[in-house]
């Protein structure tokens, strides 16, 4: 049995803190919203987020910052991403140095265009940071349905501590030591959900999207490499995993506003019609920098830059993706492949 | 202008065909079937296959081989898996030197586990062979729905050859050293839908799919490696690229009878009910020889053969599979990425 902190009572946050109850865990949920603590504590449902699952009796809701990170080993970091920032400022008043942050959020700040893990550890440089990302619809793993994540953190020891405290018989949980790698998927997959919303949207086939969410992959994986990640993240549970759920889930606003702007709607009629925020735009918009300041060629994010912000017909755009220079599936193969040199050098 | 064989006129042959003629091509196309090219050159249309898409005037079809192979350059075989020694062996009465023959089927040859172009290259020796795979639905191809492909070749003028041949404004083709790679993901794919259908048939959810789907890629990966295959090959198109097409298809007859098994019908009653052939189930147990063979530890292959072979509970193989031991998400990852050393070390 652990101690565990959950920063924030969103879907994310309250499924986790049912599903580390379950195995057994004393779980403390913050949330900065008095109506939502009452909630969990009183009526042991979140209505809102995740009706008809009930919160375990080792659950307590508070909104009281300071009791919430008291005596606990794990900080889990579960607000959304537009305010881990914020939020890190006042944990951070809280902190111990033996607690491990473990941040579950997904995204990049805006304004500095750093990872989350990376924001929150300028705020707490003394903390171990870990991140938990994977294919993960949190109503799923409310409800028990076996589900893998990924486990990043700079220290060996660190991740195995998360994974020992989140794997149960419905959560694998596997360990890596890309956080960067981790984080870059689970912020620019949105994106690449966009595209493949778009071309539901402009009626294109099973063909169409798989080549968008496999070729996405690949420029992920190379602006990766760029930033110090590996290449084998993008493949795994972080990258591709997180991306198939992504696009074929049937709530996913970025996919929804892709499929209006496929059918010919502006970006802020497609906004304004899923009427919630839209990951994916903003992101869009900060890989595009991001791949221009590494000089890294990511045609996909290119095209839908110019979708999105500089009214290109969809259409054309991947016209002009299908026809661009012939050439290799991978611009360098790993080294172990020895065919690969001799095959480049022809 | 490039003259053409294509060698059988199922749907994937005579897809390409159309693809190619429209490119102005000159296509011919081989059915050892007299009915099937009676079709195609009086109806032009092949009504079984690809029911209201036209035969355009530049494909002519044949039963007769040696006219099929004559005054051609590229020679596609196109022949379900099953057929591919035996047609090879007729099409090498005829076949030029200077032919480079593209493999376009799936699958392993049973009795040998050979893969498709290991067979063609052992009845034919003195000629390149090429493969082309990748997620491409045969009706969406001759509907020219954007689709991309990868084409291997031990040559890289081959590869290119072919990409030149078969590139157009709806069909992408990348080029890649990597024969081995591909063929396998083609082949071994299809025991992955197989998973991804039990999984639906339990009623689990997106989150497993998805879970099985990369970490499925992940064992092929591990065997393609010790095959002498590259692990990026995985991860692009014809490897978790056509595994999301399968998939997510309705029409996959793996998925289909994945789902029956999981619904908890034996493996008999599946495949009766889907009354056709299910490629997976004859894959499943060459995999888990092959992975017996090389030593390489394939989880889900294991669990899928004994689901399917010693009537093991489903249920019980998804709980082994999440309660394996502990690991960390890639046994090794690329040596570019320093830290993977040192995180090891500890």
């Amino acid at each position: 049995m652990e101690r565990i902190s959950i920063i924030g009572a969103g879907s994310w946050g309250t499924a986790l803190g049912i599903l580390l109850a379950k195995s057994g865990h004393q779980v403390k949920i913050w949330s900065i919203l008095k109506d939502e603590i009452k909630m969990l504590n009183e009526e042991r449902e979140h209505k809102d987020k995740l009706p008809g699952i009930a919160i375990p009796s080792n659950i307590y809701g508070t909104t009281d910052l300071k009791e919430a990170m008291e005596d606990t080993k794990i900080v889990v970091m579960a607000v959304p991403s537009k305010f881990v920032r914020e939020t890190s400022k006042k944990v951070k008043e809280f902190i111990q140095k033996d607690q491990i942050i473990v941040n579950v959020a997904k995204g990049l700040e805006e304004s500095t265009l750093l990872s989350l893990a990376e924001v929150i550890e300028e705020e707490m440089p003394d903390n171990e940071v870990a991140v938990l990302s994977g294919p993960s619809h949190a109503e799923e793993v409310a409800k028990d349905i076996p589900t893998t994540c990924v486990v990043g953190a700079n220290s060996k020891s660190v991740a195995n501590k998360v994974q020992d405290v989140f794997m149960s018989k419905t959560f694998r949980v596997y360990t890596s030591p890309d956080i960067k790698g981790i984080e870059l998927g689970g912020a620019l997959k949105n994106v690449i959900a966009l595209a493949a919303g778009i071309s539901d949207g402009l009626n294109f086939g099973d063909n169409t999207k798989a080549a968008l969410m496999t070729r996405g992959i690949a420029e992920l994986s190379r602006l990766g490499i760029a930033m110090g990640a590996s290449v084998h993240t993008f493949a795994g549970l972080s990258g591709i995993g997180d991306l198939i759920v992504t696009c074929t889930s049937m709530h996913s606003r970025n996919r929804r506003a892709g499929i209006l702007i496929g059918q010919g709607q502006t970006l802020e009629e497609a906004i304004k019609e899923v009427n919630m925020v839209v990951e994916g735009v903003n992101t869009a918009k900060a890989a595009y920098e991001i791949s221009k300041k590494y000089a890294i060629e990511m045609p996909i994010i290119e095209q839908i830059y110019k979708v999105l912000f500089e009214n290109k017909n969809p259409k054309e755009a991947v016209e002009d993706l299908m026809l661009r220079d012939k050439t290799n599936e991978h611009k360098k193969l790993d080294m172990d492949f020895n065919k690969t040199i001799e095959w480049y050098k022809e």
